[in-house]
């Protein structure tokens, strides 16, 4: 099989050119604004979200061209989240990936616009396919990434995270805000190949468990490295949540214990794959990748 | 004909009630998120931008219930701009048609959130139509749209507009900035309908060239109410304009020249009608209410 590290990179490069083609060129008097835009789309990142589309949309046969658009406007989606995470009045950082976040880089209001123009993006990204995928794949795609993104997912998910903030909460709350907040968009991740392969329940079913389990690994490692992680490692400032004392799964089950369930977690994940063969290797490979990483 | 101030009324209404039920209810952890949006959404205003996409959609003979979809996903997306643009880092408003800002009525973070999940309902809405129309037609819907409210419509001229304060600006800069921040989403209002009734060209460009006037009628009055306006006949915060040096119509061409300018775009946007009989009255009317409105 292909190497997991040369394809994880390979694929953060084709969506980063195919990105960098979909937004709009920095001309005109709003510039500052698509300089903005641009900063947080195209800068480093894993690009995780963009890998499981094309994975899961080649191990299904979907067309190339349906997946990487999806991937793009899925990174868009995953790109706005963070410049408005990121603002003064919500998780109020300076540093991401190892840069100043965009409203340190440019001014609070740009980054709230910038955010609010790159959401916009992602869903002109996905009407914007001409003759394939189908209109009614597409509309299913469109709703389907709004209702992962909206006030029952990603931003529901960010509203409970703030709300937690300083409240003891049980493991059944954080697991539920965690699989809204980045669970949601890692679930869609793994669905809509499913919608741009038109394939059956059985893939459906086996992709949707994996991505469920993988958001869950995501998001444990998160709040460790958070806690035990180095900032020059993570490109961003650690011990945040103990700081505000916020639930965390290390809060709540210790660090022992959030790796303990991490790596259940992870051989878990990979059981939903078994009907799969060996072209499942790469998004088998990718679960250790998450549970392994320093940053 | 109908009388007009009854037909907004009842278009207002009907919309609210439609959006009261498309919107997610307030259950679960994220209530507080949903209460703002529906705060924002449901609140009192004059759904003039509804009240285009029924009446244009009626001229053309578009089903009802797409009409209304839209004209719902439309108004999420006018509801969410204004929510940002109120935020302290943007206009820093306190009030809004009578009633506390969201981000004062709730607090910040919420307010971000709620704009940005209501803008993720507006594409969930239009994607959402089950059978018709068809997904082309609703994928071309959602592709508008989102470029209406994104970087070169909606959100861009707002970036420009927040941009131009405090420098001198002429009154080109000043129509092309209220031609993407407000004109962007009236124009998408009245260019739906087309779309939705797959009407032809020459309804297009008449309907087009309409709201495009209508657009900077409206933009204009704002000017006049900020300049000349009271609070309690605005429901917000007048004089903001002149008292951050933004550069705007009365400022530019002042108050009798922007009213003279109105008046001659009212007598434009009416002719772009010429091709339609009596059916076309209420949209000409909303043209004068426009022009004469208070608030």
């Amino acid at each position: 099989m292909p190497d997991l590290m040369t394809t994880i990179e390979e694929t953060a490069d084709r969506v980063t050119v195919a990105l960098d083609a979909l937004l709009p060129s920095r001309e005109g008097p709003e510039e500052r604004l698509i300089s903005a835009m641009r900063y947080a789309a195209l800068g480093p990142g894993k690009r995780i979200r963009p890998f499981l589309v094309t994975q899961c949309g080649s191990l299904l046969g979907a067309s190339q061209r349906g997946l990487l658009r999806t991937a793009c406007a899925v990174e868009c989606i995953h790109a706005y989240s963070l410049i408005h995470d990121d603002l003064p009045c919500m998780d109020d950082d300076n540093m991401r990936r190892g840069r100043p976040t965009v409203h340190r880089a440019y001014d609070e209001a740009t980054a709230v616009l910038a955010g609010d123009a790159l959401q916009a993006s992602a869903y002109e990204i996905l009407a914007g396919v001409d003759t394939h995928p189908s209109g009614v794949v597409r509309s299913l795609l469109i709703q389907r990434l709004a209702e992962a993104a909206g006030a029952r997912g990603m931003v529901g998910g960010q509203m409970i995270d703030m709300a937690a903030a300083g409240h003891d909460e049980d493991i059944g709350l954080i697991t539920r805000l965690q699989r809204m907040k980045t669970g949601a968009l890692i679930s869609f991740s793994a669905e809509a190949p499913v919608i741009l392969a038109e394939a059956g329940e059985e893939a459906r079913i086996a992709l949707d468990g994996y991505a469920h389990d993988l958001g869950l690994i995501y998001q444990i490692v998160d709040d460790l490295l958070d806690a035990e992680g180095a900032e020059d490692e993570t490109g961003k400032a650690v011990g945040k949540d103990a700081g505000q004392g916020k639930a965390t799964f290390v809060s709540i089950l210790g660090a022992d214990g959030a790796r303990d369930r991490a790596q259940r977690l992870a051989e878990q994940a990979k059981a939903h794959l078994a009907g799969f063969g060996e072209e499942a290797d790469l998004l088998r490979g990718v679960v250790d990748y998450v549970l392994d990483r320093r940053s």
